[in-house]
């Protein structure tokens, strides 16, 4: 197929999952025709393989467990979500989080140092978000010579059955206002979230093609890190994408299916 | 004293009330040492006297009452507070507001027509500010042509006698940010509202002077009206504060009592 010549040098895939494997929906989600064999596919050629998502509110073993029923062939190795990525984060600098997180998240952070916490990791917390958590999140913050709040993702609102839900990133501003400080972001579109994604899947970026619904997070994230990338024509794929005055997807394909189809022939 | 000369002009002065009057609490509040005494002192003087405040967590009656209890001399005529402002616009502009406030404003609201709403108000709402609160307010905003937020202050956060906590600031960020809208302000630091509590003192702004706690909302706010402005080192002062890098105080005191000591000494 004419102007695929790059994916010749691909060795990875990076997937992210929400409107690309299934559509969520009130049952827990419907997969999305042809992507169960696709990733089927993708591993049976050799490629790499990692998923790529901004879930907060389960462990990834949850996760995996949902994904699997729904046929996909895929482990929790294969996942690449904020929780984990926040945790190499902590390690690597020394910090103990106080948590204010989905209770089902928790498990994630199980062999971190949480005492005398020195940071705020904030994910989509739902009904934890009430007046005295984050009341006790601010009062740490604001007593922190140099606060350092770490927030999983920074979406505005997501949809469920009964309407409309704040997201994480409206209370992420709630505390960057109220101490004067700027979040640092954990999960898409943040560079340093692509590159643990990288990192998992053992592929450079010039090796790797990222495959997403979503024209910001998922495409214009991962080419910001030297990475091609596709949309896909499912999930929150709108048309007006394909007019987008910042971000140009390397190539449209209609699903992953698709995608994975003209890669192989690449090969 | 040196550097004072401007307050020979004075004829009235705006008082902030926490932090400078009393340190709230869930108690009730401990009023701070001289305060009292100083009201006293500004009204034998013959000079002017108004309370400028953002407080929403009472009506003004209730307000009032509890400052007279800790001795203070003061009338609900003297208090220039957000919630009888915002009713002034809310009839002005024919709004019918959805109330995200604490249960003790709601009286002030009592004339106001709040079928089927067109906008929300929003206050220091403290147990109020429930994940389930914050969520309705924020259906409501998203759901309308055109979203009008209005919310009764922006401070950052407040002293209670058991630490600081949010103030109502924080969560309009939060609704601005999830709704990408701006909120309109009434109360400090808005121009409006300083304007307000002048034409209750009846005294132009040359001729008067702020005395807060704030930095922003009451030094700042006073200053861009043409007031004159001191920040007392009580209530939520802090040593950083004097190295803001954009409002100065006129003069800076440490406390309401020897704000008044100095200014009388200048009549």
């Amino acid at each position: 197929m004419a102007g695929w010549g790059w994916a010749r040098a691909v060795r990875g895939l990076l997937l992210d999952v929400s409107g690309v494997l299934y559509d969520s929906g009130a049952d827990g989600g419907v997969p999305i025709a042809g992507s169960a064999e696709a990733v089927r596919r993708i591993k049976a050629s050799g490629l790499k393989l990692q998923l790529c998502t901004n879930e907060t509110q389960a462990t990834r073993e949850n996760f995996v467990r949902k994904l699997r029923a729904m046929g996909f062939d895929v482990s929790v190795a294969e996942v690449t979500a904020p929780a984990p990525a926040a945790c190499r984060l902590l390690k690597e600098r020394g910090l103990r989080p106080h948590l204010l997180v989905h209770d089902d998240l928790i498990p994630e952070f199980a062999e971190i140092d949480k005492t005398n916490p020195n940071c705020v990791v904030l994910g989509d917390a739902a009904e934890n978000f009430t007046y005295a958590n984050l009341n006790k999140a601010f009062q740490l913050l604001i007593g922190m010579e140099k606060p350092v709040l770490i927030s999983l993702g920074k979406g505005r609102y997501y949809k469920e059955t009964d309407g409309l839900k704040l997201d994480v990133g409206a209370y992420m501003k709630a505390l960057e206002y109220a101490c004067d400080i700027q979040a640092e972001v954990v999960g898409k579109p943040a560079k340093r979230f692509f590159e643990s994604a990288l990192a998992e899947l053992g592929v450079p970026p010039e090796q790797a093609i990222m495959i997403g619904d979503d024209i910001v997070s998922d495409v214009g994230g991962a080419q910001q890190c030297g990475m091609r990338a596709l949309q896909v024509r499912t999930g929150k794929y709108r048309p007006s994408d394909e007019n987008h005055p910042e971000v140009k997807p390397d190539a449209y394909v209609n699903n992953l299916a698709e995608a994975v189809d003209i890669i192989l022939q690449q090969l």
